[in-house]
């Protein structure tokens, strides 16, 4: 099989949003009026972000669910996006799957694979994608550039911090199947389905427009992702445990109870304290691609009808401060700061044969 | 050094084009009114497009360029790319350089870095870039999409066909480095700069625009690209050899004459016809970077105009037919059809341990 003739197979598909999508030196896009185009990038490499055996259908969701994510983080809505592909050969029983998980996600957001370029190499896939967002500035927002995009700026001291549904279950799922925890089979199964089958926020994100201060997807470990939020919006955090902690679904839905998962793999993961896993997991785990966002006190009400409105729980965890630095604090507000860094792709501390993308 | 520390240190930069650059979950880009975004896309991986060894200044210049040599075929102008780099190691010594190739030519083109990805991996590099045509089809064509830029579809039965600049050197290099020929060392370095730093005629491009019927780059050999627009505009061709043939710099400029060329080189290349080399190298060699577009002959003036504004040589090669197929005819319109397939990625009787992008 060529290369045309691959691309010709898997990968040449209608293209109504576009102009004109695969087959010629460029693909065209158009925007609507008053429109901007969001663009992000994510590769994703064999042996380092997925297990070489990964199931393709699998990865094929995946690579293009975690560049959907960084769409969800602006409250863009998704147009279209290109593949390049590098193979170690042309194996069609590796690629009719991969196509299938690939389209079939990005025909739930409406995605249009619009372009692309496909070589022999090591296994790597990269992806560019393009989404929506309206150009004129919320008027509630104090945003640097003129955009209504979501961006990581834009918090202010006092707003609150929130998640998206649960965090750290990838990072868990993955660290069972590295032999490194036991985990109940039911239980890793779910787990593993966070890892393998992350489902982009992008309802969210866009119903944030004009309600979040700021926002990033939590891609690789949620200090690391607010880590840029604090950063780009020159602020502080402090972060509630007790919040924070059932956001792990595997320790909350644990047969026995929370404080024995704490109990029985927390404690075989670090003697010295039996929350170590879970909080490992949830604060620094990564491939989670939920949204961390901030929003002002006034629009807690604004942010559950977003949550309702787009069928994705939200959990506040903590506060945006003047005072730089991430705190985590207890109940009482006293501070129970484990050392965690978010990954870093070359960061030597954090190598590991899986990390996020 | 870690991969925010790489991304700030190599590649942020001031974005003026862009509403957002590198540095949030998304880039934003906002099109000029009427105005439509061409997209392309390419991956280059080490061993396989590029030596492990190349020069990694040279290799920064080539990764952009093969990008914008898309652009140049559909006649945008180019805006912005984001890169997406999978490196063994964050090494400085190799970034500096790579990422002084590809910001200047970056910036002799306005093209700015608008966002990317940095992971650790066997070395891949994919550049996803974005340029500009306008929306409003031009009267003189029968284009099948609402667009002025420049498609491989288009072409009418009795258009000439023209290539610009010079065909087949950097596929000659390729064949000395590999050890496969040897060359006169002042030809060698002048063939190896088409090889290692190739010229995208964006310029050129953007002048055909309105002009040209059908254009596509020669990127995989003059066969196999011009192939593309035979079959998306439904027609044959025939091309001339002694219009072809010349278009091998390093034959033209043979310091004992093109025929001595054929007679030292081409013999020991195939001692069945000593032009074989030469031919290899024009018609099916790849790497060149050049346009192959067609024009009606009313357009001469026309392409001759658009030629000197984009300071880039053209020459007409042959002539668009109704009848499908490629011919090679000599002066007397004999065939001359030597088995010349353009590289395909996926072929294995194409397989080498270099081949275009």
């Amino acid at each position: 099989m060529g290369e045309f003739d691959l691309i010709r197979r898997f990968f040449t598909r209608p293209t109504p949003k576009a102009v004109l999508g695969v087959g010629d030196d460029c693909a065209l896009l158009q925007s609507a009026p008053g429109m901007q185009t969001a663009i992000s990038t994510d590769m994703l490499v064999g042996g380092r972000h997925f297990f070489a055996d990964t199931e393709p259908q699998a990865l094929g969701h995946k690579c293009l669910a975690v560049n959907l994510s960084d769409l969800a983080a602006c409250g863009a809505r998704p147009l279209a996006f290109t593949l390049a592909l590098a193979l170690p050969e042309a194996n069609e029983a590796w690629l009719a799957p991969f196509a299938h998980g690939l389209l079939a996600l990005a025909d739930a957001h409406g995605c249009e694979l619009i372009g692309g370029d496909t070589t022999r190499g090591p296994l790597n896939i990269c992806i560019t994608v393009f989404g929506e967002v309206p150009a004129q500035r919320a008027s509630t927002r104090n945003m640097p550039v003129p955009t209504s995009a979501l961006l990581r700026s834009g918090a202010q001291a006092g707003d609150d911090i929130y998640v998206s549904g649960t965090l750290g279950d990838a990072a868990l799922a993955l660290q069972a199947l590295l032999g490194r925890v036991a985990l109940p089979p039911a239980l890793l199964a779910q787990a593993r389905q966070r890892l393998e089958r992350p489902s982009p926020r992008v309802a969210l994100g866009q119903a944030l427009r004009g309600v979040a201060s700021a926002c990033a997807d939590v891609s690789d470990g949620l200090v690391g992702d607010l880590g840029h939020i604090l950063e780009r919006s020159g602020l502080g955090a402090e972060l509630e445990v007790d919040r924070v902690l059932p956001l792990l679904a595997a320790r909350a839905h644990y047969s026995s109870g929370p404080a024995q998962f704490d109990q029985h793999l927390g404690a075989a993961w670090d003697a010295q304290n039996s929350q170590a896993l879970a909080l490992q997991c949830v604060l620094a785990g990564g491939d989670d691609y939920e949204l961390v966002f901030c929003a002002a006190p006034t629009e807690r009400a604004a942010v559950q009808e977003a949550a309702t409105q787009s069928d994705t729980p939200v959990t506040r965890i903590g506060t945006m401060q003047a005072a730089p630095g991430l705190r985590l604090v207890d109940g009482l507000g006293r501070s129970v700061a484990p050392e965690l860094a978010s990954f870093d792709h070359f960061s030597a501390a954090n190598d590991r044969p899986q990390g996020p993308a």
